[in-house]
């Protein structure tokens, strides 16, 4: 195996890790590395170049998260297909395409949905993951609550009550594998025909699972403060889908008066409901916190979503809907049969990691951790005033730049991806209702990814905008891309 | 804590496990432990009654499986609430009632859905976790490829291929979070509006889940061969829901002359496809194996969707659904950017837990106990042949008996109560299409308990039928509890 080939200079300034990275990479565009290759084990390369096995496993660990190599658990590294690796192809800034292999490879990737996991408690997870195995617990194994653990519905009560001023009693609170199987679930409580007003641009992906499950789906215009709740009245849809913490994509934080204008709106009138999407409320930056819409609820009228992956990891699949004591009988109904779908033993650990204080810890460690890169990147955009402005940085983990000089999203994507770095444009989150929202037999409508909803729009459309998310990526990482930036588009 | 006074006798030929569970039941049942009362820990009370903690163990693993106690990982034993538990309500044969506190207590039940867990191999999973979290792999905490790990896909493909017949190409593969929300997942990318056809008696969940999500239901009448595909034709229907390896719940085993039939349906008009639900296919007792329905498919017209729920654990949230080549872009365009709903980590152990043999393992130990269950459960039934007629027996993890001495399905379940055993009635079992398919608004209809087909039905109708499942009682526990059923219907 070639790889044994790397003769690496103990007193170069570029540290041991990159030169090892940097030679298998190059092997590997070079081909000397084929398809499937399996590289040797991180123990065996660090004995023979007699390094420390952390310096081989920092090298492999890039390569992994540049899409080079792949790691399979018992098996060891092996080379990707690079096939669109090495092809520079247009960007789309569709959602979950950072998951397709046919792509740019990018030095820095601001993507959206980021999450560092470089701070994940692997210990605490370890450490709880083994006690609560270790006990032969027949109980663990068994089919639980549909609506999931009473333990853990504890105890995400009482993190809610405290930390979003949420009033979510465990007997309203549904977990679920992810936010998209808990719209799923509504959908399957109301039993699709749901009539929904949404913003656009928006999370896209519950436009897309509303649209495919024959629900109807109204778009109501914005402005600085969010969902314009006057425009709400004349859609007709008795269900308006917000994010007030943090605007997806737009990053908007909807003040307390539109807040309870949207509570008015859902109280006027039997049978209308406000779905809360908390999806990344845990951080924020400026100004005080605000609530949870839902805290603020006297009617019964707000359904709530939350999710452990984006603050503690992705691949926890565990989200949490809180319902409202009028919906229950309707959850019971219909609903209620559905199996859980995260597991026993998945919903203990969770339970353990918030009630024995490691999330508290950790989430202040991330809140830092996000700080610091937010603050980092604000700074550096400074230098960027001439071009474009900068919205949506008071919370959450990404921030939005507006082009004022003229240049387009795509040219603004084109030309960074062109020096490595990816970004994101604001474009693909606009949606439109033309599509049919319901189809028959198999003749479906191609997703849109234009605007065609013809309203002003707060953000975009007077400037093309691009999304930055730093949630992945280090200060020094930030500064350095930002270098870049500046060269593609201040040229 | 009275717990404390128990005074064991141990010449007693009572086992003294079951001392120590008859004393706290009773005192229980007294009043004696409040609801939400601590139980000594396993350890202080075997100290101080000098016995094993194999013994105190012992009767709270079944003071937990009868409802009396739970535990609560790392705070101990809790006396249950016992409101529901002392009363002897009427029983509902309706699915998932298992999980409800408020019924009565049985000393046997009968449960179609149960699964053995003293089997579970604790060891074998303890330290396949142990040896995934070691790694301190970063990749693990990633959000993973919405359709399942590829590694998990391969293996799944490898196990179906072997022990099932099916063509499963790994990319074709989707893993999910249950048979549920793989459901879900399909109206999803239909988006509501299939013409669904069902046999009735049916997999109850999945007609609900159907109807609440805007798909049309058709019933097509049953003969002893299964689903009437001559019957098929004239409802429209382009999707068939059938279970060929075992009906659930009548349990007949679909003839290769009628799966022939149902293929050459589906592949008469462009469209048409095939749901093959094949829940619980590992355990088969009588006659060759027959491999699935999608092994025989030449095109490219079946679903296949199967589970690790039934074969490892009900806890264990990941099923999988093997879809026609033709049916992949609309996947990709509808549903492949819904998240993943299993965890990389349970997805990996699963993995694992195949690739190091301990599947196959778990499986013969799995079938040897469930054969030998079913034995018993035969033989014991023999003193029952003037009243009543078994079915369904070749396979899976439950039986029939239907009265031929006129008692009712709602006398039998009654009278077996009223000496601690619970079956369960095939009646909730029949649906019927009176129910509207979809809903407006939130006015919703009750779900239908009985039968309004008006269709001959090849088992029931014509005398009384109750399932007895045999999943979760020892070959012991049958004995006794037939010994009662006797006592119960013979009198």
């Amino acid at each position: 195996m070639n790889v044994l080939t790397i003769s690496l200079d103990s007193h170069s300034s570029t540290p041991l890790y990159e030169q090892i990275y940097s030679y298998i990479k190059n092997e590997i565009q070079d081909g000397g590395l084929p398809f499937r290759e399996r590289l040797p084990s991180t123990r065996k390369l660090a004995d023979y170049l007699q390094v420390s096995r952390t310096t081989v496993n920092m090298a492999y660990e890039q390569l992994v998260s540049e899409g080079y190599i792949e790691a399979i658990p018992h098996r060891g590294y092996f080379v990707c297909d690079l096939e669109g690796l090495v092809r520079l192809s247009p960007v789309s800034s569709y959602e979950n395409r950072t998951e397709s292999t046919d792509e740019t490879v990018y030095d820095y990737d601001f993507s959206p949905h980021g999450v560092d996991l470089n701070s994940f408690p692997h210990n605490a997870w370890r450490k709880l993951s083994r006690d609560l195995l270790m006990e032969e617990d027949k109980y663990l194994f068994r089919l639980g609550d549909p609506q999931g653990e009473p333990e853990l519905r504890r105890t995400i009560a009482g993190y809610l009550h405290q930390a979003r001023g949420v009033n979510a009693l465990p007997e309203r609170i549904i977990v679920g594998a992810g936010n998209d199987f808990l719209l799923l679930l509504l959908c399957s409580m109301f039993g699709g025909g749901m009539k929904i007003a949404m913003e656009s641009p928006t999370y896209r992906k519950a436009f897309d699972l509303f649209c495919n499950l024959s629900n109807e789906v109204q778009i109501v215009e914005m402005d600085e403060a969010g969902m314009r709740v006057d425009r709400l009245e004349e859609t007709g849809a008795w269900l308006a889908y917000v994010m007030p913490s943090h605007q997806y994509p737009l990053g908007t934080v909807m003040p307390v008066k539109r807040r309870m204008q949207l509570l008015h709106w859902a109280a006027e009138k039997e049978g209308r409901y406000i779905l809360e999407d908390d999806y990344d409320s845990e951080f924020r930056y400026k100004g005080k916190p605000i609530p949870a819409l839902q805290g603020y609820d006297r009617n019964d009228r707000v359904i709530y979503i939350g999710t452990f992956s984006k603050s503690i990891a992705p691949s926890i699949r565990a989200s949490y809907m809180v319902l409202p004591e009028s919906l229950m009988d309707l959850y019971r109904r219909r609903a209620r049969n559905i199996s859980s779908t995260v597991s026993r033993v998945d919903q203990m650990l969770i339970a353990g990691f918030l009630n024995q204080g490691y999330y508290e810890r950790h989430l202040n460690k991330m809140r830092a951790v996000y700080r610091g890169r937010h603050d980092v990147l604000l700074e550096e955009l400074k230098s960027f005033r001439e071009i474009c402005r900068v919205s949506g940085e008071n919370a959450g983990v990404h921030l939005l730049l507006t082009f004022t000089n003229g240049m387009t999203e795509e040219e603004a994507i084109r030309r960074a991806a062109g020096l490595g770095v990816r970004v994101y444009g604001l474009s693909g989150y606009y949606v439109d209702t033309l599509r049919t929202s319901s189809v028959s037999g198999h003749s479906l409508p191609l997703p849109s990814g234009q605007c065609e909803c013809g309203m002003a729009c707060p953000s975009g459309r007077n400037g093309d905008t691009v999304l930055l998310g730093y949630a992945n990526l280090s200060e020094q990482e930030i500064r350095k891309a930002a270098k870049r930036l500046r060269r593609a588009w201040l040229r």
